[in-house]
């Protein structure tokens, strides 16, 4: 099958769900995924996988135990395995995300959401 | 050590050599690198890792045995192992690269450029 360059705002145009991963690519075993994102989530660690995040559109903080990281577009951060975190964001922000396949995006399959690729 | 967020612009801003990967944060074993290319890199696979691109401006054709695929801002490609490939841009282009650390960008460590560390 030839690859295909997956254009990332004509991915996120097809959907308005929140804090709802969707899979774009995957790479040596992680997805990469688009998310849209307002309000905040749950604080959670994932004891084995560091969490990588980039801003694509509007602005995203993190944060952490000992203080918040805001991100603008272009700006990405990773959050080391293990340590506890929660995203959030005042407005609607558009995330460009890469994780291991499988990981629950809360760390914790039970309250993970079902993450689909497009 | 507290986690930093890494601007992507800022970070272009800190070098003007072209086909010399930097890295700017690593996860899960793989290194997140910014580039700036222009011109032809060379034919190569790399026989155990998948190799994502992501453009963050200009435009950067990746040819492939069987044909080319272009991709400008916001769009990225995954060449899975294996595959023979040649990227290339006419005009000067920003790229996201992530690969496991250690892999050489020229698939061969005797050819491949040094990462250095932003």
């Amino acid at each position: 099958m030839r690859p295909e360059a997956v254009n990332l705002a004509k991915k996120l145009a097809l959907f308005r769900d929140l804090w709802s991963p969707k899979v774009v690519a995957s790479f040596n075993g992680h997805d990469v995924m688009v998310v849209k994102v307002k309000g905040e989530f749950v604080w959670h660690a994932h004891s084995d996988t560091d969490d990588f995040f980039l801003v694509l559109s509007g602005r995203l903080t993190i944060d952490l135990r000992d203080g918040p990281v805001t991100l603008g577009p272009g700006e990405l951060f990773v959050v080391p395995r293990g340590v506890e975190h929660r995203p959030r964001a005042e407005e609607e922000t558009e995330l460009l995300l890469i994780e291991p396949a499988g990981t629950p995006n809360t760390g914790n399959p039970a309250t993970a959401a079902v993450k689909t690729r497009l």
